[in-house]
């Protein structure tokens, strides 16, 4: 028997030598061939062309897929269906008619085209691919996700108002509640905010008007107390968040196109504004254009993105990610273009680059880098854990990969990891609970309830040439401990232009921040929500003196705001904030006269130098007792 | 070159035939391992320690798995999450404890445990095996998926009617709609029937009084028009049924546990009677007790399933699957066991066997099987066509596999097929699209709208000693042309107790009926759900002449019934009626004097001899004109 086995593995290790020399001969160097070009004659569905295509493509080469320049549509009926876990979306069934898996070297170019899409389908579906390209296309869907309406008339004494809805934005009334109808989808009023037609941006204070209140406590709940759940439930996830609310605004139509609106409680929305709804906030994030995971190498250039039912782009445990003249923008005149975050990083690596781009009118930050925070809740010995997701938007979110460096984090004592430990196995079991196996051992002091968190999964990050305003929420929220540059950018944004958190409560979005540099940016009156907040931000949500934020430079910046609050410092070792330009813009009103420009408290290392203000705060510097020498220069 | 490939071959063909060797001496033999024995430690939650088990076994040996004699609790939190398109089911996110995917021979023994899950769990999700066996288990859930209230008042005049809600059933009110709470799932009275606690089967004459009128025509419905489809949309499929209508029902709570309901327009379901409610149609059906697919021989016995979110079990594409003593009964007192089919067999073929079994208090029918219809929407041109889902809950079903022989049926031609054609390959594009390559080339007369159907998934179909009572619609739904037997059974259903159709409009459900045995049965009571419909009933959706059963023999039976109808008959070719008994029960009123006993129409070779009729039928036998000769014997 020995023998016989021996004989068996030389014989097999013959084989392969020879599989090896007869496979690297025949395909180990992809080699380029001629590009595939699709001609407007498949412009009426261009998805099953299209689809049955790069289904049947050799992988292993080279491969280029052109578009003769015009206007395709690409309808869902007949495009690739995948149940996708998407990070910061909703899980859903997406569709595509370009499943671009496992792929070694593709590049799509559009050469000036514009794709229409149709119902809910994913654009570009890119997974587990090396060095992709997309360049040269427009991107838009024939019915947007979200709506728009006019404010037209509002009665004081009554509370209410009227808005007109036009008739690209069809819609029913059920029991009270307006519902508008898209291809294969539909929404409520459930997440609203006003948009200035004039200034094509968010309205000017539009946080004292929207959202609409569309959701109150119900009168009767029972016996809910009597559903035991032996574990932890997520009260803010799909039906728990229903419990105990019923739908609060009532809608009467007036004549057709013509809603008046009954029960709202903020102030009533001023006339000739538009109303932008994209439905309730746990199934309106269902179609980002563009969705990245495992990749390494991505390029998308000359890109415009019109429309998006959810994110520009969102990328997942991928590296190498290059945006350049990438553009969120919106088309038709609608007010909105994408119905969340322009771009969104979750756990990627190497650089990052967002360069020459216009983020504009979507529905939340321009970009938001970040990895994720997963609770440890079974400790199951040896080199295994059991995490839980925190966030519903986080299920199936695979924490890195073989051999990644794991920090083991306790919040309540330090930003930074308590240990280290690296990935042997990530085992899936379900959205919210997978199963972890370390190569070493778990140390003594672990616990349920600590965070672990990818400590190799941050990357090198520019962001650079980029004009990023008139959209909902931050400019860009950054959660990056390795390296930033903001460098060159214009911001004009209705919360902070630049968010730098650490967040494990809610959202569950890890990373402190560290190595940033903003130099030469415009900020031209953001935080116009009216949330009283800076412009450049660095906070966390655990209520203590730990330092989170290490190494920060904030040079020769142009801030040219409204209101008083420039800069939020806390939680900061090593700040220098130098050679800026302060100025009030007059552009609205001070909202928050009573605020200095900059404040600063749990830190250490800060520097002011060179610094010009010309704004209207009182007092420019305010800091708490831990830096009594620090002035502002 | 050639050479060297010649010696590659060479090598390749030396090594599979010494692999083959190698692996036939270590390999090859499955042999028995030890059972596992699961003991009642884990049986706080055993989802954790059963799903590690059994994601470790070695497949490819047989495997036993036992527990010892106890009551086990499976939460969802830790069970595995798979996607699954369910035929007949919703397509849902599914979570299970006993993956039982790729398994050669393996068999779970619960000794007589009782299993209790809690939430969206699929108890036995079996994929792509050979030889599974479940047996001497039950399977309950701790908060089922359905709701039981108690009618307790009736106000005729204001056209209202009060309930008793008790703290088994949590519940809320929201904007006056009554909403069940379950765990992780809700449910509204989308679908109701009243029980009679006394009988505890469906309320004589139900069809009068639900199902609870709950929806309506809404007022407000602009541009729906202005949305165009490029392909056929499903106006019975989600979002669709929707569009146009609105809540009917309202609720309002006298005091906790007491509820009045207003706006019911049929008849006010009597006091004493059990409302029984499981939610919409579109969303109601998504935890079945065991769901078996691709799988060859399934034994499941000494089974009871006490409740399901769904059906008992559903199979599709497999074949061998033996029931006996697998019994579907409510448990702790409620009138609903599972929500939908006691048994559902869609695509199987082999032997399948229901035996010795009692299908009771589901809310469907006992059994039901069926191939599936689907509709050619692309001639592809050479041998691929295109083809379309026509039911929602039949989206993702592979309708066969390779080398399967599929007719193409043009229903308004011939109830069989005009062309034959071999499965090549099937490509999975959607859940309402496949791409379907043929070994042939496609006929000449094949068009779009034509159907097809595979003539090699029927099964040679027996059931036997079995006890089907006290639910919701058929006894056996059977659409199977190979070869039925029905023999020693005792029905009391709400609708038909057979059912033999030909169905193409609504469920795509596919098969005629042809070779089936009908004997010694007793049908007690049958359709007393109040529609005027036959115990026995062959019927197609098509409207025309053409034979669509063939040789059916229906001997020796006993219909004790309280209204006249006891068999109708058309568009059959073959059928004898000999030696039954047919008298009137007396049990309820009769509902529909003038029917007679028997129904024949578009027919041909019909006997009847050597039966008796005792019944109160002023006319015994209606047919049509073709038959002239016809009598009752």
């Amino acid at each position: 028997m020995k023998n016989t086995k021996k004989n068996i593995l030389g014989l097999i290790k013959s084989f392969w030598v020879v599989l090896f020399v007869f496979t690297t001969n025949s395909f180990a160097k992809p080699t380029a061939v001629e590009p595939i070009v699709f001609k407007t004659d498949i412009a009426e569905d261009a998805t099953p062309a299209v689809l049955n295509k790069i289904l049947n493509l050799n992988k292993e080469q080279e491969n280029q897929i052109k578009f003769e320049k015009g206007i395709y549509h690409f309808y869902s009926d007949k495009a690739l269906e995948k149940f996708c876990y998407i990070s910061n979306h909703d899980d859903v069934m997406v569709r595509t008619a370009f499943p671009i898996f496992d792929f070694k070297n593709i590049t799509i170019d559009g050469q000036g085209s514009t794709f229409i899409f149709h119902g809910k389908m994913v654009p570009f579906l890119i997974n587990s691919s090396k060095n992709v390209t997309v360049k040269n296309v427009s991107v838009d869907w024939e019915i947007p996700f979200h709506s728009e309406t006019k404010i037209v008339a509002v009665d004081e004494k009554n509370k209410t108002f009227d808005m007109t809805i036009s008739d690209k934005y069809p819609y029913e009334i059920r029991n009270g509640e307006l519902i508008f109808i898209k291809e294969f989808y539909e929404h409520n009023l459930g997440q609203t905010i006003l948009y200035d037609p004039i200034r094509e941006a968010i309205m000017f204070d539009t946080e004292s008007y929207t959202n609409l209140t569309t959701i109150r406590k119900n009168n009767v709940s029972r016996n809910l107390d009597k559903i035991k759940y032996k574990y932890e439930v997520d009260d803010r996830g799909k039906l728990f968040k229903d419990y105990g609310k019923e739908n609060n605004l009532i809608v009467k139509e007036l004549k057709p196109g013509l809603v008046r609106v009954f029960n709202h409680k903020k102030k009533l929305p001023p006339v000739g504004m538009i109303l932008t709804a994209k439905g309730d906030q746990s199934v309106n994030r269902l179609a980002p254009a563009f969705r990245v995971t495992n990749t390494d190498g991505f390029n998308g250039t000359n890109v415009n993105i019109h429309h998006a039912g959810g994110m520009g782009i969102i990328a997942e445990n991928s590296s190498d990610l290059i945006l350049d003249n990438f553009n969120i923008t919106p088309s038709h005149g609608r007010m909105v273009s994408a119905t969340a975050d322009a771009t969104h990083f979750v756990g990627c690596r190497g650089k990052i680059v967002l360069r020459n781009s216009t983020f504009q009118n979507q529905l939340d930050d321009a970009m938001n880098v970040h990895g994720t925070y997963q609770k440890i809740v079974d400790v199951l010995g040896g080199n295994k854990i059991g995490v839980r997701m925190g966030h519903s938007q986080q299920q199936g979110f695979q924490i890195g990969k073989e051999e990644d460096l794991i920090g083991l984090v306790r919040l309540s004592d330090s930003f930074f990891p308590y240990h280290k430990l690296t990935i042997k196995e990530v085992q899936f079991i379900n959205g919210r609970y997978q199963i972890i196996t370390f190569n070493e051992e778990l140390p003594k002091e672990i616990k349920t309830g600590d965070l672990i968190e990818n400590l190799d999964a941050y990357p090198d990050l520019l962001v650079e040439n980029c004009t990023i305003s008139n959209n909902r929420a931050r400019g860009l929220l950054i959660s990056n401990p390795l390296k930033t540059i903001v460098r060159n950018n214009f911001f004009s944004t209705e919360m902070e232009a630049i968010l730098i958190p650490v967040e494990s409560g809610h959202w569950y979005e890890s990373g402190n921040g560290a190595n940033i540099l903003i130099e030469n940016n415009t900020f031209q009156d953001c935080t116009h929500s009216g949330q009283n907040r800076g412009v450049i931000r660095f906070v966390t949500d655990d209520d203590n003196e730990n330092i989170a934020f290490k190494n920060i430079s904030i040079i020769n910046n142009t801030f040219n705001q409204f209101d008083n609050l420039i800069l939020e410092v806390a939680n900061t070792d090593g700040l220098i904030f130098s050679k800026n330009t302060i100025s009030n813009s007059g552009t609205f009103k001070i909202l928050h006269p009573e605020n200095p420009a900059i404040t600063v408290k749990t830190s250490k290392n800060i520097t002011f130098k060179k610094n010009k203000y010309k704004g209207k705060a009182k007092q420019i510097l305010v800091k708490d007792n831990l830096l009594p020498k620090l002035k502002f220069k």
